[in-house]
C-alpha cells in the first residue's frame, strides 16, 4: 500500500485488492503490444523485452478475418478521406459531423442486409448497447428473451433497460425458448436477442427457427451478425443472407471492425425503427461521429466484400486445411460449423503459459481466452486462420502446438528429450 | 401506416407515433451533410438540394476547436499508420488489438494530466459510461453526487450502475453540494461527478472548491474535461491544469475528438484505478481497439497541442473579437468564461429556421441546439469561433445574424425592406 497516494478513500483499497484477487486467480491480463505489418499480414512485429527487438510473429487471433484492413484500396480510401476531410469528424452527427460518406455507408449497409435503412455507431459494442437499451425502454412491459451466450454488449443494453424484464433461454435451445415465450403474457411486447455466429465456441443459431417462433409469439428479432458479416452469404451479408432469412429478422446488427477490417458498428432495420433509434438513442446522439476516414475505408471495404467472393472462399479453404493438419497431428480442437477453431486448454494459467511459449519460442501468436470472456474451466486458444495464412505457417503452428500441448500436459505427452529431437528436425 | 411491413408487433406502431410526436414538437432532426475541406477549414462543402451543388459553407459549430484534425502533421501521422498497420486494429485490446501506439498514447495522456496512467476508450461517451458504471458498482453502497447539468454519457454510466444511489446537486452550486454531502452517511463510498466546461452554456466549475468538499467529506472526484482539453492550461491539460488542481482530482476524463481533433476518449488516474478499469470495465474489454491510425494521429495531436500554445491563444483572441463584433451589432449572446458563444433563440422551430436560413441564404452554418440537448425554452445557436475564422468570415456571420434575428423576431426588428437594402450594401 506504500505506493498509493490519497488512499483514504476506500475505492483505492478496493482497486488494490481486486487486482490482487484477479492476479491470484490467474486472470490478470497483460496486453501483448503487436504492430500489424500491413504489407505482410498476418505477420506482426512484437515489441517486448522477451524477444529480440522487432521480432516478427504470425498472428492467429485477428478478427480482421479476411484481411480487409490491409487491402490497398481500403487503405487508400482512408488516406483519401484524411487528406480531403482531416483526421476526425469534428462533431456529433447532428453538429456538423455527418459527412456524405456517413450517409452513403448507411445506405450501403441497408442494401447489404436488404433493409430499408442503416445507422452507424462508434462501435459494434455501442450499437448493441444503445439499440437494445433504447428499444427495451421505449414502451412499458418489454420482455427480452436473451440467449444465454449473448455477447457482453447485448447484455449491457438489456441490463441497462430499466423496467424491462429479461428471460434468458438456454443457448441455441429452441424448445426452451418456445417454452419461455409460451409462458409470457401474450400482450407484452417481446424481443428475441441472439447471435448468428457465437465467436468463442464458433457455433451458429438456427435463425429461421427462431424467426418462426418470433412470428408465432409475436416477438421482434434482434440479430447480432458481428462475427458473420463479410464471411457468410452471397455478398457477405452474414448467416441470415446465406440462409435466405434476412427479411424475417427485424433488426440486424453488425460491426465494421471484423470481417470488414475497419472500425465502427451499425444496425439495419425498417426506416422507422432506424429513424426512431437515430432520434432517441443517447449512445448514438451524444457522441462524436466516426471519422470520415474510417467511414470511407469501411464503405470501400463493404463494396469490395460484396463484389469479391474469393476472400471468403479462400478463408474457408484455409480453415479446412488447418483443421486437417491439426487432426493429422492429433491436436484436439472443437469442430464448428463456422470459421472459428477453438483449441481447448481448460485452465487459465496453462492457457496463458502456452500462449506465451508459442510467442517466445515459436513466434506464433494466439490469444489465451480466459474468464470472463469464457466460463472458468473452458479456457482455450481461439484460432482464426484467414486467406493469408500459408501452408508453411500452418506447418509451423501445428508443430509448435503439438510440442507445447504435450509438454504442458494438455494431451498425453512426449518427453522434453523427444521434443528436442523434434525441434532439431 | 400503409408503408410499414410486418407491422403486427407494437414496436413498429410505437416508432411511427413517437416520430410523429417528435415532428409535431419541432424536434425532428435532419442531419446536414457537410464535407469538411481539410485544406480550407473552417470551410465545408454542403451537398443538399437546397443549395447549388458543392456550395462552400463557413462552419461555426465544429468541436474541432483548434482545427487539429486538419494540421498536416496530424493527417500524416494517420496516413503513416494506415500504410504501416492497415485501416483497423483487427481485434480487442486483449486480442491482438494493442499496438505500441496505444500504449504510447496512454502514457502521453497520463503525463498531460500529471497522472500515473491513462486508458483509451472508443469514445469520450464510452469512457464516461463505462468508467462511472464500473466504479459505482465496484463496492456496495456507492453514492454518486452528480451535477444537474452533467452530460448524457455520464448520466448513462451513473444510471447504469444498479445498486448505487444518485444525488443530483444544483448546477455548479457548492453550497447545495455540501449540504447533500453532509446529509449522506459518512461511511458510504462517495463520488462527485462534474465537468470543467459545460459545453452548451459555456460556464465552468469551481474545481478547487469541489475538490475541497471532496476532501472534507471523503469523496473521490470524477472530472469530465471533454470541452477543455487542448484549450486550457499551459499545455492544454484542461481547466484543472490551468487552475493548478489536477493533482486534487482522482479521475480526469477527456476526449480526443474535440480540442485534439481526432477520435476516441480516455481517462487518467492512479495506476491502480486505471488497471482496475482496464481489467473489469465491460465497455473497455469487449470491443475492438481504436484503429492505429486514429491513435497515431491523436498522439501527434496531443504532442503538438502540448508544445504549441499559439492555437489556443489565437482561438481566444478570435472568440473575443467575435464577441466584440456581436456586441457592436446588438446581437445578444451569453457571456461565458469559456470559448463558447451561445446565441439564445428560445424556440425550437425558430432556432431551426434561423439555422436553415443562415445556411441557404448566407452560406454560414451553425447547428440549432434544441431539446433534448438543452431544456425546452432555452434553444440556441452555439458558436465556437476558432483560430481559422477570419475577420471577413466574422463580418459576414454578424451581418447575417443581425438580419435574421430581427426578421425572425428574436430581437426588435427591421423590416424586410430594410433587410433588402442591407443585403444589397
Ligand atoms: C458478438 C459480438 N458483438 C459485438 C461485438 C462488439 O463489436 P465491436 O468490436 O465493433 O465493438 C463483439 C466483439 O467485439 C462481439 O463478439
Ligand atoms: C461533456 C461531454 N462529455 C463527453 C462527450 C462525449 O465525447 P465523445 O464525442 O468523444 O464521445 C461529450 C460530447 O460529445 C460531451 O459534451
Amino acid at each position: 500500500m506504500g505506493l498509493i497516494k490519497n488512499a483514504r478513500h476506500p475505492f483505492y483499497e478496493h482497486c488494490h485488492s481486486a487486482l490482487n484477487e484477479i492476479r491470484q486467480q490467474g486472470r490478470y491480463r497483460t496486453f501483448t503490444p503487436l504492430a500489424r505489418l500491413a504489407e505482410r499480414f498476418p505477420l506482426y512485429e512484437e515489441e517486448v523485452a522477451a524477444v529480440p527487438e522487432g521480432r516478427e510473429v504470425v498472428v492467429w487471433s485477428t478478427n480482421d478475418y479476411l484481411g480487409m484492413g490491409v487491402v490497398p484500396e481500403v487503405q487508400e480510401a482512408a488516406i483519401a478521406a484524411i487528406r480531403e476531410h482531416g483526421a476526425g469528424a469534428g462533431g456529433t452527427r447532428n453538429i456538423a459531423g455527418t459527412s456524405p460518406l456517413h450517409t452513403q455507408l448507411e445506405a450501403e449497409l441497408a442494401s447489404l442486409h436488404g433493409k430499408e435503412a442503416g445507422l452507424l455507431f462508434v462501435s459494434g459494442y455501442v450499437s448493441n448497447q444503445a439499440s437494445l437499451q433504447t428499444i427495451l425502454t421505449s414502451m412499458p412491459g418489454w420482455i427480452c428473451f436473451s440467449d444465454r451466450m449473448n455477447h457482453a454488449s447485448m447484455i449491457a443494453g438489456i441490463k441497462g433497460a430499466r423496467g424491462s424484464q429479461t428471460v434468458i433461454f438456454e443457448h441455441n435451445d429452441l424448445a426452451d425458448l418456445e417454452a419461455k415465450l409460451a409462458e409470457a403474457p401474450a400482450e407484452a411486447p417481446k424481443l428475441i436477442a441472439f447471435e448468428s455466429v457465437y465467436s468463442m465456441d464458433g457455433d451458429m443459431a438456427d435463425i429461421a427457427g427462431i424467426c418462426a417462433l418470433a412470428r408465432k409469439y409475436n416477438a421482434i428479432t434482434y440479430l447480432d451478425e458481428v462475427h458473420a458479416v463479410g464471411l457468410y452469404g452471397e455478398e457477405g451479408g452474414g448467416v441470415s443472407q446465406r440462409d435466405g432469412v434476412a427479411d424475417q429478422v427485424d433488426i440486424i446488427e453488425g460491426t465494421l471492425a471484423k470481417g470488414f477490417g475497419v472500425h465502427g458498428g451499425y444496425i439495419t432495420a425498417s426506416a422507422e425503427i432506424v429513424d426512431f433509434l437515430r432520434s432517441t438513442a443517447s449512445g448514438f446522439i451524444f457522441t462524436t461521429a466516426l471519422p470520415p476516414a474510417v467511414v470511407g475505408a469501411a464503405l470501400t471495404s463493404v463494396r469490395k466484400v460484396r463484389a469479391e467472393g474469393w476472400r471468403r472462399e479462400k478463408m474457408f479453404e484455409r480453415v479446412n486445411t488447418f483443421r486437417q493438419r491439426l487432426r493429422a497431428a492429433g491436436i484436439p480442437f472443437t469442430m464448428t460449423p463456422s470459421h472459428i477453431v477453438p483449441v481447448p486448454i481448460g485452465d487459465a494459467e496453462t492457457c496463458k503459459r502456452i500462449s506465451r511459449r508459442l510467442l517466445t519460442e515459436y513466434g506464433q501468436y494466439a490469444t489465451p481466452i480466459n474468464y470472463p470472456t469464457v466460463a472458468k474451466g473452458t479456457e482455450r486458444l481461439r484460432l482464426t486462420p484467414g486467406p493469408f495464412h500459408t501452408d508453411e505457417m500452418m506447418d509451423e503452428m501445428v508443430r509448435a502446438l503439438s510440442v507445447l500441448l504435450r509438454e504442458e500436459g494438455v494431451i498425453p505427452g512426449r518427453s522434453a528429450a523427444e521434443r528436442q529431437t523434434e525441434k532439431a528436425a
